[in-house]
């Protein structure tokens, strides 16, 4: 039909558009913290594709695929708001993978089939990439809380704790160490060159 | 060698704490344009992640390949900032792939190579994956700027204009008609249900 | 016993704690429509109040009840966020009421008392400056809309739409005229002296 | 007169709209301290109000009217801004209830002679309602500076000081010792239940 | 005295630390504008003198001493707050001179000398660089004021026609009108070169 | 020309519009520190031209020039953005000079002429005024670090270190101390009166 030619087009940018939220809104479990003007879920959901793929490369998972599921893992937040942990006791939420389903709706079919696919296994948690992804959503919530501290506040114990706790492949974990043991600025001075093979030639 | 155990994740730590600055960094075209808190480097790339793992679909590419193209397309600009077109004129950049590789040196090797392949493919710009992934990048910028001037910023036509013009696949075009036609909120009104075949059986 | 002899107070400070949220949480509704830095939930609520018992006045209700009223109205989204209106088509919230008692529980008993009584009034909406506090609500939103438009912001309306059509008394549409019918800096302006009862009597 | 029939809503619209800048206004004392986006007089208002109406509970006075007191008690700061205390060496100020008549001037009559009356009850300072929301006043400026310092400022010392030796109920010492020993988080761990009444053993 | 050795030099740091407070303290009229987040008095300042050395070029006058003035002339605002013009109904100030003599009397003598010294010319408004000092404060108002409308702001007139209307110098109204005929955005597109001395003659 | 009778002035104000660009333009630096909002260029260059002017006064420099020159030293960054240290490894930039040539080339020759020979004898860096304008540079950025560092901030080590080593004069040592050994809120405690001369009457 003439007048719906870009219908497909349109519904696939109602989304783009919705997605736009994300880049103002906040995660909220920081106002808890204390912190006035936190990361918004866009920012969190970058770094945590970023760590996801280097994740996935260590663990030998697909880092193309891990990337897509972080990218994807909270988008529903448009709908449902980044529901912050004490108000589980209070809301009961529809699975994100409704959520997902409406937003996709009116955009192409294959747009729709590849977006609900990969929330569905993200949700589900289950093959190698789902669960590098999850790591990688709390190793970054880790390592916001671990700068944060570096800019003074003293609040975001509880934080770490529960993000390390929820870490389930050993890389998580060496990372983890690495940032509670490491410095946010150790990049700006670039390492000494690695080691020479010792010269103990005759 | 015992203290080393975990460099190589003190190396990939290190990187994910540089990426960490791309959440505080603003796009500083923004700031051209009068906008006085643009949005993040971190939050355009998240939008450009989303938007070419959809046009990937669109356009038969790799949708999982392109959105880690697109979350790694401007990691650099921790270390050679957000350069505006203009500052072309005076300054005078290694090419992204240098930046890239001082960047996951002392990362895990399976860590160093995944990047510095995903960005030599991006910065070569040849593959339908690369293509799509630049293509993102435009039209988020494109998007952006829809976005602004809905918020009342007159000054964003020259985002809009050169996004568009740098735009190559056909998708792309669709999606960048339907931004400067649609709404930012349609989203929030729920279209109709699909039109139904019509039932005109016997 | 000797350790607790604070304990009450104890109970209360951890609310005020709580309440400080609200100074930093946004009105998400904002995000929607653009804004990337919006009002606190505090910010809504104190001009909830002041019109509320300027209305209160209007109306021949309580001002000072009233006022109250609107200080609370919002105090649960520390724990249930500031769920907006299409989160409702996902989201199945506790009542305020359980939310707020959760809140006082560890305060003394006549502070408990006060509010969980304050609380279900509003939320029953029955009484006159329950009505009252709720018309303040809306009204707030519909003020706010329109400052908001005059920033530049082109998305406003359905806000001022569905605050309008929820206002019971007769006193919040007349203020709704004339916050759509006014100018927000008129008041820099010193009106004219009142005009003088004409002189010219015999 | 026709045209006018709206005239008092206008006036009541007027200082509504112009207490719009008090959610914008920032607490100019933090920036001494400081803090680069210090909350608004709006929030510390409406966190005033809150521990106002707690407080009265606790002291025995009207809670709702001390909420009242409370909303209104900085309202003539759009016209005077927030003098902070080393500019009182150098301004002199025009008694708060000048300002105020001045911003209720073109409001409806009930709603003018409420505002000036409860505005000079909290001046004068004289009437339990007022003590209590003078002492509300300063709890919510020691709070906010305990706040600050859970976030990393080292330089709130002085308002806490300040704020504590203008304290005169008994209630607000209590709730002041709470917040100098307590945590802000401490209301996201559920205190345990209250400890039951003893065992009934003989 | 020993112990005093450094005593000037802590002196002038103490106004160093004041002066920050103007980095951090918004321009109050921006605020009744209706703008969120204004620029800092620090901002204003900065660009006042960099009009006010480029007006001193078109106008004969000491560009190097106009600046000076410039940088110096708000600086009394840590102490008295930037009042907006309609305080000045309810608030008297003690001249700005003395509050400088305040701020820079622990300083070195030579710096106080200079500093009260330029404050004094600014303040008394008759030399020329005292003029064009107090047009280049007009004239970057009127210049913010425009800006801000570019980015939507439609409550900005009255600052473009009071501080046009303040300007007394030739030069300083040929900058008014080039600011309203003018697109803040023209430097991004370069002029076209020079018009060359047509040379086709014979 | 009748048309271009405004021309030079619009050139003039086609630059006062891009210097606008630094009232929004973050200090790069700041974000690697992990400080969200960092101060703008212009808040960096208001405080550097105030301490250059009083710096002169301690070195016997023309305070007056100093305070242009700092004024102006950064006004490039509009085209070449604020090139954090590490960037240097990257970026070839053109020098100051020329691209402070292409922003002024439209203004008055006036102007064009003072604003060029400005730079350039800051960018020279041998007389008396560029030495004590460079001082000034180093010793606002270190001034900044101690501020951000009484926030809350434990990674600004780095910027006091380098601020300092390159600090040339005495003055600019004494104040460094001052800044290190002070308090910010020190100017906030009005200092003793100053010690009376010793009382040696009879």
């Amino acid at each position: 039909m003439t007048d719906d030619h870009n219908a497909d087009a349109d519904g696939a940018m109602s989304f783009i558009f919705e997605a736009g939220v994300l880049k103002r809104a906040a995660r909220t479990g920081w106002w808890f913290a204390g912190v006035k003007q936190p990361e918004s879920i866009a920012d969190h959901s970058f770094r945590t594709a970023l760590i996801g793929l280097m994740l996935a490369a260590m663990e030998g998972a697909d880092p193309a695929r891990v990337s897509m599921l972080c990218v994807l893992h909270d988008t529903q937040e448009t709908r449902i708001t980044d529901i912050p942990h004490i108000a589980k006791r209070y809301l009961t939420a529809t699975p994100n993978t409704t959520v997902t389903a409406d937003q996709v709706a009116a955009g192409p079919p294959a747009v729709a089939d590849l977006i609900t696919a990969a929330v569905a296994e993200y949700e589900a948690g289950e093959t190698l990439e789902a669960i590098v992804a999850r790591d990688a959503d709390k190793l970054e919530c880790l390592v916001q809380a671990v700068e944060y501290r570096h800019q003074g506040s003293n609040n975001v114990q509880r934080w770490i704790d529960s993000s390390r706790a929820a870490l389930k492949t050993t890389s998580a974990h060496r990372l983890a160490d690495a940032a509670l043991n490491g410095q946010p600025l150790a990049w700006l001075t670039p390492a000494p060159p690695p080691e020479q093979p010792s010269d103990t030639r005759p």
